[in-house]
């Protein structure tokens, strides 16, 4: 289902709040992560249900996304690993593109981690000042690494 | 969607193929084997892809099947565990049920292996003379163990 190339960011300050949709409740959690590989169930809402698998790392990787019974859902829940997340993510538009941001609750609370899905790597986009540092390429602030290992400290 | 429970068997002889159909080929692959839970795409005659989750060990195991676009398995090949392992399944009626006879070819050959499933763990079935020693749970002859470690030896 083809390649998607996504950046991620830290967020600084709750100026994206002001172009924010309502938002969708999302729990989540893996069933097998292993070198580059992961396989996802998530729950929008409680209401669909999406079985993901995601192949490679950093900005490039293959995303195969299937909509699967809720049911089926909450009876895989019981064989997660690490931690079951769950997050707010609202959409935020900018320019021609979509910013998701992602409010975590629970054991991850307060992260905040902002996606930038591009249609390419190159692709331009004005950087609005709330957004933070980049973490693209921090293995840490993976959904996986966030499931497994938990929101990483300062520093 | 629901518990399966199986049985399985190695064979004794060629008896089984006088009422066998003419049989499926299947190829298929691991993306992820960890403690009781397997992720798995089957291609069956190069025409249809599924994606199988199963959680549980022995006999009783929960198992979830989605049917995915053929190319995404052609992708997700690439990720695979172990070896691919390729088989023809052939179907033989047996009373109320049906035996499943898989004949492995490639790495596994000359493995055959027959699975019954029951509709309860105690359901009762005549067992023909070319159903041989039972395996269901020895976890070497698990389609997982087979692809990650290949054919077990005598004894």
């Amino acid at each position: 289902m083809g390649i998607e190339i996504e950046r991620k960011f830290l967020l600084r300050g709750d100026g994206w709040r002001r172009e924010a949709d309502e938002g969708t409740d999302f729990r989540q959690f893996y069933l097998a992560v292993r070198d580059g590989l992961s396989v996802r169930v998530r729950i929008k809402d409680e209401a669909k249900a999406l079985l993901t698998v995601k192949n490679g790392i950093g900005m490039r990787r293959g995303e195969y996304e299937y909509e699967i019974p809720l049911a089926d859902a909450r009876e895989l829940e019981a064989a997660h690993l690490g931690e079951v997340v769950a997050k707010r993510r609202f959409r935020v538009p900018l320019g021609d593109l979509t910013v998701e941001v992602d409010v975590f609750s629970g054991a991850l609370a307060p992260l905040v981690l902002a996606e930038i899905e591009l249609p390419d790597e190159d692709h331009p986009f004005e950087r609005p000042d709330w957004l933070g540092e980049e973490v693209s390429e921090d293995g840490r602030y993976t959904n996986a690494s966030l499931a497994l290992h938990g929101r990483p400290g300062p520093g």
